[in-house]
């Protein structure tokens, strides 16, 4: 496609979706209220014709650079590289980008700061910071620098509002549920002690339902930097007791490869001897042998949200509220369909 | 993971590396002829101990401001999104991510620039343009402005020296090799009409091999905003003829499952009476039903080889030469092999 040869104004946009330039000026600053049918048929008008606010009017008018940035944290398998490449940070990135874009604003990729000088280099309007620890130092040499943030994820015990994420409790319950449904009598979690909110929710999630239907909690830790092998190595355990459980979830990504090669390596079918849940979905879970049921966390929605939140913090709304865009989706594959594999 | 307490030094890496810190510093700034696995180990020790070139010391040097940017053009199928979610664009942002953070750079999200005005926001050291046009005006206006510029795939028509790709014309002549190997004696392409390399090189790996093997060329245009349907509608039209073909491929994303949608309305079975091949790769592919054989077109390799260049680029290397980084991965799936279909 040429580029469009003469610029597109925001009069030419207002008059394709019948609304005053006001209304496309609100929308694209995230101010005011707007009918959300409105918002989706302005929004796509801008797509369509390309329009873009023009950088100087909306740098004038709000001393913006037009510019935010995705902070990742490096996770503990990314090896060589900053970036794990899990389904999770890659729909995240996309989600962020794409939000972005769609706002008329860039998006700068970069780790999560360490320090001060890092916080320096940010030359941008705000920040949006993927999982933050508990007393997290990045957000505090952010805050330092007066630097407008929201987190994915809250901070374990910070009551900051800026943060969007799933109810990690609600979509943990859910994958129970089906686990309960799907005949399941002895549930285990392989979890991990980290100082993160998600672990927090998951682990309460599992108690609460344990308490509810009366059964016993069995919780064994793996390692976060090595979830397969020390997955394996609990599930061993765990499978080899005298009451061993029927089923297990986890919420550490990539440790469901290793109860399944547990399971099979103790002869036992899945999921007719033992059900596997995931509580973080990824491309290695779809095609495991069996496929692997998992929770979407919805990593592109929140990110398109976190996005969308930090406009309206750097635009000065003093009414904040934690953006909770769903319960994720629970993908039940293979490994937890009991009933129809008995049928079959 | 808590952030370092206290800064690491490019001592520190290259006291654990067991090299100078001027190896350290040229490996970091890609200067100068380094043996692999040494810049390997480097690279390692760079990520395990969280060190990054600081900026200041950069800066004062070069003259740098340690943020490169990506441009992603806007895809036909992206719809109110400026970023199409396909496998190729989301593992070509990963892959820059990824190699830009391992750089030390930070890396800017940014839609294909329109003008003067959009190359001046980009405050940047340099640029990788993905699929530029012939004529690309986006490159015109980035030239104009002085900024370095690597592309991802070459420009039609012209000999600009630094771009970054694989081989096409080798991939698609590999996929078609492996339909000859399963039977395949008439095979049809669907393809598009459009300015790009890689439609060229598509096209004319496709007349070479029907050249060679002595068969009848038998090509129709889908159009790339709307490629399923129209590929359905032309492979119908193909396959309802006197002589149809047996095999058909397409090098446009997402027209495949318009040729599955086809064969399926006539009744035909697949792999068995017609094979389906798709020159490029992505998740819908994979989880269609049968699974499509595609190009893996190898996007992170692409992405981290551009930033690589690009950094040459910066660095004022004055011997270019394109970077082909292999001839992509042919992933045989359920769609092409008759052979076993047969056997099975």
């Amino acid at each position: 496609m040429a580029p469009p040869k003469s610029r597109v104004t925001i009069k030419d946009v207002a008059s394709a979706a019948g609304v005053s330039p006001t209304t496309v000026s609100d929308i694209v600053n995230v101010k005011g209220r707007v009918d959300p049918e409105t918002r989706a048929r302005v929004l796509k008008v801008v797509a369509d014709l390309g329009w873009r606010p023009l950088r100087s009017a909306r740098g004038l008018r709000t001393g913006r650079r037009g510019i935010i940035a995705l902070c990742l944290p490096r996770r503990p398998r990314s090896g060589d590289s900053w970036v794990l490449t899990s389904d999770y940070d890659m729909r995240l990135t996309i989600g962020a980008v794409s939000a972005a874009m769609d706002q008329g604003q860039l998006l700068l990729m970069a780790p999560t700061p360490a320090n001060d000088e890092d916080v320096a280099r940010l030359e941008v309007d705000g920040v949006v910071l993927v999982d933050p620890e508990e007393g997290d130092l990045s957000r505090l040499a952010l805050r330092r620098n007066g630097m407008p943030v929201v987190t994915v994820d809250r901070e374990l015990g910070s009551d900051d509002p800026w943060w969007v994420g799933v109810d990690n409790k609600a979509a943990v319950s859910n994958m129970l549920d089906h686990l309960l449904d799907q005949g399941a009598q002895r549930v285990a979690m392989l979890t991990a002690d980290s100082p993160w909110a998600w672990f927090e929710d998951t682990q309460a999630a599992y108690a609460s339902w344990c308490a509810k239907h009366g059964f016993e909690k069995l919780t064994a830790l793996v390692d976060r930097a090595n979830p397969e092998s020390t997955a394996a190595e609990a599930s061993t355990v765990m499978l080899s007791s005298d009451t061993p459980p029927d089923a297990v979830i986890t919420d550490v990504y990539g440790a469901a490869l290793g109860v399944l090669r547990a399971a099979r390596d103790l002869g036992l079918r899945v999921p007719q001897d033992l059900m596997i849940g995931s509580a973080v979905d990824g491309h290695v879970l779809e095609t495991a042998s069996p496929p692997i049921t998992a929770l979407d966390l919805q990593p592109m929605d929140v990110a398109r949200a976190a996005v969308l939140l930090l406009e309206r913090r750097i635009n000065g709304d003093d009414n904040p509220a934690p953006v909770i865009v769903g319960e994720g989706y629970l993908r039940i594959r293979t490994s937890t369909q009991r009933t129809s594999a008995v049928r079959s």
